[in-house]
């Protein structure tokens, strides 16, 4: 077991990472004091994988318990789904003290902390990521949103939860593809701030896809580390510290947005935006030719994709120029000058960004 | 004019108060630098009385413009409302920098600060409150929120404004029983922090009444003092320092909701809470006879309830067990020594309060 602090002026919390720690989360959850009825919204697959156990160490430790399953898709990310189950918390929110715990991957973990954030103007929150993209990235740094037609996460929060318990064994059941996925930001974590766990990946990367513990534990305490390090320093994106996450993501939402979420799935549409800002990169003359092929040559080693399949670049262009993260007509990227240390670049030509991303067409 | 300055470690705004301010409304946004495209949210009623002149004060000053009519109801404050106006403005947000102006009173500043918190995680917003209620109290603080059929605010976010133009010309449209609501917020701030504004107040409520521009401006920009003062101290309400804004209202809001929001208005409501608060400081030896006469006598002398009428007692009990400031089974009562000087007084018997509310009905 390997604990991370995470410290911010007005609130610290622990993202604790190890195999079975879900067996002591009623030790864990009362040392916060945070209440006494514990909000549970997960998914049904979620509930019977663990979500029964999860119900069990609740009540044993002493909580009211309540379930809220919410469809196993993005389509929960919505407006829709927050007046619901918070019109359900608030029914059931009668003379006790209610906190609420996301039980799931990154949908359920970005809706969960957007309800808490606003039910009450805010009530305490926990997460328990099932997946390994949101153990590594999402369930930490409390970046909270829902969608909307016009854009992902255009609706949110920053608001922090008060524990993260990041319990590998919760991963037995994903698909390679999901671990490969989660895989995509462990690479970006190391491709923006740790040429060791770089090296570590090329070395190690079947442990991962084969979910040997040791090598979760490691991987899933090493990006937590560095992911607590950077939100402490600029916590809502203010200072262009945290933008650094972004790398990959930008072109990565572009693509996602551009097949309207169908086909790559998060972690693939990273990996292949992490490559076009490679070529990007390498076009500005910033990034070294074997920086990117050492990225690229990972990317390809564990199974992720390099070439974009089967959608038009002015469908990627168009969408990428509806980024929330464009200010007025600006564009912004995080290229990599070397692995483990970022640029950001301030309005790149269309054209440079059109024949890198062309090229991987 | 008059301008108040809220500093906050992260924001600081004005509050300007003044007559016919508006005039210069392109120059004050301008200078704050927040965006090119003002999103006005106000209804019918106002566009038609202030609103034409904004949009074309704004235009002047080139802005670009579109207004969002929401209905002139506490209905507006819902869920419903929040996810049709956060769609228009996605829809409407193309490559510029968008910020919301709340046009109206207290139920437009609620739902457009609560928009505003949420959009994009937070884009800037100005407050033009239009009734005396919304310029003294509810238009200053970041208190933002939308309700739920379980209860009033129960959605929110703490989210500060860029500016508050209280224009006092503006109130001229109010009826005698808007001003009135208006006037309660006033009598409690001089109840809770100033003896000398309570002591103006028993000389010129005539002036407030009949809406005179030097009256309206010195009790405006002395209540946005007040509560500028406090909210500095204790912007989340988390210290206990912000909770004595809440004088009357505890019981004010128990009264509103035992009604289900129709008969009494809001000021009204506040004008028996702060005398029921009275009555149990008496009965608890906290506040003198002739205090409590004194704020009764004010209270009376403007025109406002001093009798709870045609609702039962048990329904305000039941509905003050509901209000969300309740923790657990606790309950908090702000009370007032003086006039002036308040007390916080946590547990009050349930019978104390019964036969408190029971002298009034």
């Amino acid at each position: 077991m390997r604990i991370i602090k995470l410290q911010l002026p007005k609130l610290s919390y622990k993202i604790i990472v190890g195999r079975n720690i879900t067996a002591d989360l009623g030790k864990f959850i009362s040392a916060l004091n945070i209440g006494n009825y514990a909000y549970v919204i997960t998914n049904s697959l979620i509930k019977r994988n663990c979500g029964y156990l999860v119900l069990r160490l609740l009540r044993k430790a002493g909580f009211q318990t309540r379930f809220f399953l919410v469809k196993d898709s993005e389509v929960s990310k919505s407006i829709v789904t927050v007046s619901s189950v918070i019109q359900d918390i608030a029914l059931h929110d009668k003379k006790k003290r209610i906190f609420i715990i996301a039980l799931g991957g990154g949908v359920i973990g970005d809706l969960s902390g957007f309800i808490a954030s606003i039910y009450k103007r805010g009530i305490p929150y926990i997460q328990i990521p099932s997946t390994l993209l949101a153990q590594v990235d999402s369930s930490i740094g409390g970046k909270t949103a829902v969608d909307l037609a016009q854009g992902k996460n255009l609706v949110g929060a920053f608001y922090q939860p008060r524990l993260v318990l990041s319990d590998t064994k919760l991963l037995k059941t994903l698909s390679l593809r999901q671990v490969r996925s989660g895989l995509a930001e462990i690479i970006k974590y190391a491709a923006i701030k740790d040429a060791g766990l770089f090296h570590y990946l090329e070395r190690h990367y079947k442990e991962i896809l084969n979910l040997k513990p040791l090598a979760l534990e490691f991987v899933v305490s090493r990006c937590s580390y560095i992911k607590a390090r950077i939100v402490e320093k600029d916590e809502k994106e203010e200072k262009g510290i945290r933008t650094i996450l972004n790398f990959g993501h930008t072109i990565g939402h572009a693509i996602e947005a551009a097949q309207s979420y169908q086909g790559y799935n998060h972690g693939e549409a990273v990996a292949l935006g992490m490559l076009c800002a490679s070529d990007i990169g390498v076009a500005l003359r910033l990034t070294e030719q074997k920086t990117k092929d050492k990225l690229e040559n990972l990317i390809k080693t564990v199974g992720l994709p390099t070439r974009i399949n089967k959608i038009p670049l002015g469908k990627i262009i168009k969408a990428h120029f509806h980024d929330k993260k464009f200010i007025g007509e600006r564009n912004r990227l995080v290229l990599i000058r070397d692995i483990g240390r970022t640029k950001i670049v301030n309005n790149i030509s269309l054209d440079v960004i059109r024949q890198a991303l062309g090229k991987r067409i």
